[in-house]
């Protein structure tokens, strides 16, 4: 039996109807009653805001397997999935965050987003831009997202650096340099892309320092998570041209805050965690599940399994 | 002896000192003077406004050679340069504009223009945008500029068309089809980029017929000229829903008027004829002239010839 949370109802609901008929399916609110949980085998956490796993585990003892509808997993791990396979939801936003991250990045180096400000004061005002091919990239996550928005700089001739969590040599990327460099990595590039899981290691990895690094002619995307930048210092290298922007899809506090200085900073893209969500994905996300699912019920291995000791698939 | 016109001082002025000091230069501004005139071989238009050639050829009989700071040349064609010959500054602005289309499609398929209204409200407001890879394109113009589009949205995974004055078979590109075909290839695409020069055959080119076609989930992008395109079939087209958006750098008439409704209209970006001016431009502007300069001191054939029957440089 399969259980199913219920999404934000800000969120698309899940497409059910693409689970076999032969699957039997529960699908559950924030707070699901023990007969709901009863006997589950696996859990299908759609709303990628789901923080209650611990809990609802040691509640519904039945389950083996937890599957996210989501790449980053932070929220879900707890030791209470020691003897639970999790897996995750790799691939779906690949291509979509890499082209968000293009947008974005080619908004800010072609001053689109003043021209949007200027229209609205029906300003003609004449004014240059900037270049893309051949500026200088460092992209921070060395998974399927990471490498999709590297490989798409570099097809815009973009020299791109990928970081990870340990140096090492890719056959795609050349040489990947460590996060624990990341200070050096930024005083060498144009722009710094963050598409890092939520771990011990990344949690406040851009602070002050990394953004002194990168410097007054520097921009900044993360489409990972949050807490891998130190939003006040980010703020305040906002404020003091300590770098010269930003776009950002995720924040510490999501929503973010009403109150949050981003909201009106002019060199900055906020974005409401939509990066990856393109029109029709929820069907492509159910798609990952139920392949998996079909793998489940014949017994075989399963794919997107999530290393807990890391917080991500491994490569 | 050289004779470069004086640009708008809203534009940047040119940098006169990457000319050889053995060769003499006058600087004049809109009216020049007979003196000024007297003797001249080379005119080099920098305003690319300026409109006044035929005028100052008939006082300037000495001239041989005309070179325009612009890929564009319309408002120079004229009878006055039957005995001279006419370049232009092909090649300067291809990647650049090309990034410039890049942006303003990306921006469109993911919805960043709405996240920079939304951001003004401080508005959290989740929603899905589209993906660029997967879509097809035509590309109206078959120069360096159309080719550079076109040849970077294949980069992305666009299925591209290109769209020239004839139909023909390209090696890079494939079949191109003819632009007399135009609303058969609209109705066929998802994305409409003019990169066409503004010749008898391009006026009014892109009406309520093309636009038709293009439909209700396309997108027309222009960074050729404004006339290409029937203004007033397109605010039509906009406010109807015909087409989902636009984004225009030119306009048929510049500055674009404080009252036209395309300022306002929240799917069409405005931009004020920049696609193309990145920082340090001018430099490489001056560069494609003094090249051609070096060349006709030697007596050599010179690049970047418009054949004026056209009124581009053929292929």
């Amino acid at each position: 039996m399969v259980v199913v949370t219920e999404p934000d109802p800000e969120l698309p609901p899940p497409p059910l109807e693409l689970i076999p008929a032969c699957v039997e399916v529960v699908e559950v609110g924030a707070t699901p009653t023990d007969e709901q949980l009863s006997g589950a085998q696996v859990l299908y956490i759609w709303d990628h805001r789901f923080a209650e796993l611990g809990a609802m585990l040691r509640r519904a003892r039945t389950v083996r397997w937890v599957h996210a509808a989501s790449v980053g997993v932070n929220r879900l791990l707890c030791p209470e999935l020691a003897p639970v396979t999790l897996t995750n939801s790799r691939g779906v936003f690949d291509v979509p965050i890499a082209e968000w991250v293009l947008g974005a990045v080619l908004s800010h180096v072609k001053g689109l987003g003043d021209s949007w400000s200027l229209q609205r004061e029906r300003q003609w005002q004449y004014r240059t831009s900037g270049r893309l091919a051949g500026t200088r990239a460092a992209v921070v996550g060395t998974g399927s997202i990471g490498r999709a928005i590297a490989e798409r700089l570099m097809r815009l001739d973009v020299n791109v650096t990928l970081v990870g969590r340990t140096a090492s040599a890719d056959p795609a990327f050349g040489a990947v340099r460590a996060s624990t460099e990341l200070v050096s990595v930024a005083g060498e590039v144009d722009l710094l892309v963050l598409a890092a899981p939520l771990t011990a290691a990344t949690t406040a990895m851009v602070g002050a320092a990394v953004l002194d690094a990168l410097g007054p002619r520097g921009f900044l995307v993360n489409v990972g998570r949050g807490p891998t930048v130190v939003e006040s210092d980010l703020v305040d290298a906002l404020r003091g041209g300590v770098i010269a922007g930003a776009a950002l899809d995720v924040f510490e506090v999501e929503p973010l805050p009403a109150e949050s200085p981003l909201w009106s900073m002019p060199n900055v893209l906020v974005s409401p965690h939509i990066s990856g969500d393109y029109a029709g994905f929820e069907a492509d996300m159910m798609r990952v599940f139920t392949d998996n699912l079909a793998r489940w019920l014949r017994g075989e291995p399963l794919h997107n399994v999530v290393d807990p000791a890391v917080g991500y698939v491994p490569s």
